[in-house]
């Protein structure tokens, strides 16, 4: 069975939930389907919603790093939200601190985050 | 690796996007966890997408026509999107009308349909 993360779009956004543990070829994959809808659809904004996940290793939280980057680059502005106490931990603790990120708690805040940056 | 549907809650509705074919057991898991999330969520409209599902079994047909029953039952509204041409012709064939069913040609015009019909 294919295992992609199921990528929503609503309206000029791109919706993602992460509701499990990702394994490294599931992440890698998501990261590309992602940019692929970006470049399809021609998004503007994104918002991945971890509330779901509760752990996160080093290697998953590069591939998320990585993918906000080059969801910029492709000019999509992103939101992470519901991220939970443990996976921020360990993301300061691996030093991935996502600076230039904006969060939010969960998904309806992460929306206004998004149309508010986005100034629409 | 689990492989749940990902339920996404957006203020009063909650949003499914099926992306890939469903075998029985996950097609069932998510009968549960959907009416769950109800449940927990107190949603007032649920939005099915299945734009990128391209085929469907009876049995698959008859969970989807179940899990809109029992979302009916508890309150909520339902509304399918996306249905392609090769998946209304099998749920016809089938005998599956699905007759009470809102349905609309994509996400975007179903929450629109969800929003009329609970008078939002």
């Amino acid at each position: 069975m294919n295992t992609r993360i199921p990528i929503l779009k609503l309206y000029d956004y791109l919706f993602v939930s992460i509701q499990w543990e990702l394994d490294d070829k599931t992440a890698l994959q998501f990261q590309e389907s992602l940019l692929q809808r970006i470049h399809e659809t021609g998004a503007s904004g994104v918002v991945i919603d971890l509330t779901s996940v509760d752990m996160i290793d080093s290697f998953i939280a590069k591939v998320l790093g990585d993918v906000i980057s080059m969801s910029k680059l492709m000019g999509v502005k992103v939101v992470l939200t519901g991220i939970q106490p443990a996976v921020a931990i360990t993301l300061v603790e691996l030093g991935i601190h996502l600076q230039d990120v904006h969060t939010a708690i969960d998904l309806e805040k992460g929306l206004e985050t998004l149309q508010r940056e986005l100034g629409d």
